[in-house]
């Protein structure tokens, strides 16, 4: 039997964005190729100059990392024929600013670290294998650089497993 | 007069999430620092197995990369003494997956297009300088891998100049 030809397909996210008020950006998301449409504005907190009238920038980034995860370690579950029983995860994402006086800082991520429990009735290796697919095929992770460490650990009965 | 030395302080956001439903995760996400928490659910549509119930990870990705780089717009003009009078922001973000069969997928970056306009009373070379800045003080522009490209480009008159 041969290998078979590699498929590809492209995947295009769209925004629009003005900026209002004092920090506010109202943001407007489109995937065209689904019709979808989704606002989601940012602001900062009082704090920064901002109303709080939105979520920063990095909170949709947080989520959208954590989700980009979950949702692969799913949808590929499926191929894969493991069964995921629960799925709970923890995200820490660390960066730094650099600052001289009063100049604008310069900012830089640190590390990330997704900790994953993957309840499924498959074994460890399997469920690594899930996880190691889920990453591969998360668009976030892949477009992120390579010059910091994200780690991802999976909880097996008492300890985390560094994948 | 010497060099100030530079000052570093640390960003550390968090998220706990759970699956839930078909593709639904229920994502809390938190700024320990500020004391602030997010509730930002992803979903997937109907064509994807989802119940479209909340966006998809990277419609919150798009939102965070265009607010980002707009709300450090904002922040260091203000340090750099630089009036903006109007801010838009076209986004286009462009990944590819790859798949054998009915393998899991592999994704990855192709492009990504930042497309501002400025309006400001300063030149066009003091803006570029502020979106510059903004681009070094971005965290998520600075997590982003350097394998592809992230093209940014300022509206002048009637051309797109490269930055």
């Amino acid at each position: 039997m041969t290998e078979p030809e590699p498929k590809t397909f492209d995947l295009i996210f769209q925004s629009r964005a003005s900026a209002r008020g004092k920090m506010r950006n109202d943001i407007n998301v489109t995937w065209p190729a689904m019709g979808e449409s989704f606002d989601l504005p940012t602001d900062e907190g009082g704090f920064h100059g901002g109303d709080g009238t939105a979520p920063p920038p990095l909170a949709y980034f947080t989520a959208a990392l954590t989700g980009c995860v979950m949702t692969q370690i799913r949808a590929f579950a499926k191929r894969l024929k493991i069964e995921v029983e629960a799925l709970d995860l923890q995200v820490n994402l660390h960066w730094r600013g650099e600052q001289k006086g009063q100049e604008p800082y310069q900012s830089m991520p640190v590390g990330f670290q997704i900790d994953i429990r993957l309840e499924s009735p498959q074994s460890v290796e399997e469920r690594i294998n899930l996880i190691e697919h889920a990453i591969l095929g998360c668009f976030i992770e892949q477009s992120l650089s390579k010059e910091f460490e994200v780690i991802h650990r999976l909880w097996v009965e008492d300890h985390w497993i560094t994948i």
